[in-house]
């Protein structure tokens, strides 16, 4: 895996996040994107090489309704960039470790992603992703 | 802020969860670490820029050890690396955050460190951290 890609951050109101992590990091939101197979609205900082993504939802069964529901607001998962996401699934699957996605799919960003199961990885939501091959 | 400088990561069992970073970031650990003063021992792995500092409580009043019991294990906190420690500190306070430390303590991998307190930044645990200056 190459770098922390983005570490993701489930929130309940957008506006009022952006405005803390923009004093956090003292740098604006480079964009917006909903995600509709997902139910979030998402907001994205750059911070040096890796990005915040800020996380609402859009709907009650959104996964990050769950989540906040379940755990409140805070720290959802953790992104890794990767060269090759169909050879990390097949390694990490031959070393016993299990896959929510065993496809890679669509995610927000212009990537394609596919999350660890938190079992696997000491409660951790990992999420693995790539640009979309061009 | 510069960039991600490390993400600390609650462990019941450092050299289980090692094993487990190991297989999902495809490299070892390059150090361990205990910090006293805090209660814990910690094990570093480098991804591209940034860190994965998992944390194991070596004390029941370990902050990790109470973590664990109330949310189990899982992403601890944030740390972004600052140039300017002192006047992070400064700026972040005159513009209503709330610091754990006004004043930077030693922290692991020779760094001084602070901790905003979690109410201020959507619930994320963040700490800043730079260089011992020489």
């Amino acid at each position: 895996m190459n770098k922390i890609e983005h570490l993701g951050i489930a929130v309940k109101d957008l506006a009022a996040s952006e405005q803390i992590f923009q004093d956090l990091l003292g740098t604006t939101p480079y964009k917006r994107e909903e995600v509709a197979s997902e139910g979030v609205l998402t907001s994205f900082f750059m911070i040096g090489d890796s990005k915040i993504e800020l996380l609402q939802a859009t709907s009650e069964d959104s996964p990050i309704a769950q989540f906040i529901d379940k755990k409140g607001e805070g720290i959802h998962h953790i992104a890794f960039d990767v060269s090759d996401i169909y050879g990390e699934i097949s390694r990490l699957q031959k070393l016993g470790y299990t896959m929510i996605h065993k496809v890679p799919k669509a995610g927000a960003d212009g990537k394609i992603i596919a999350f660890l199961h938190p079992k696997s990885s000491n409660r951790v939501l990992v999420e693995l992703c790539q640009d979309v091959p061009k």
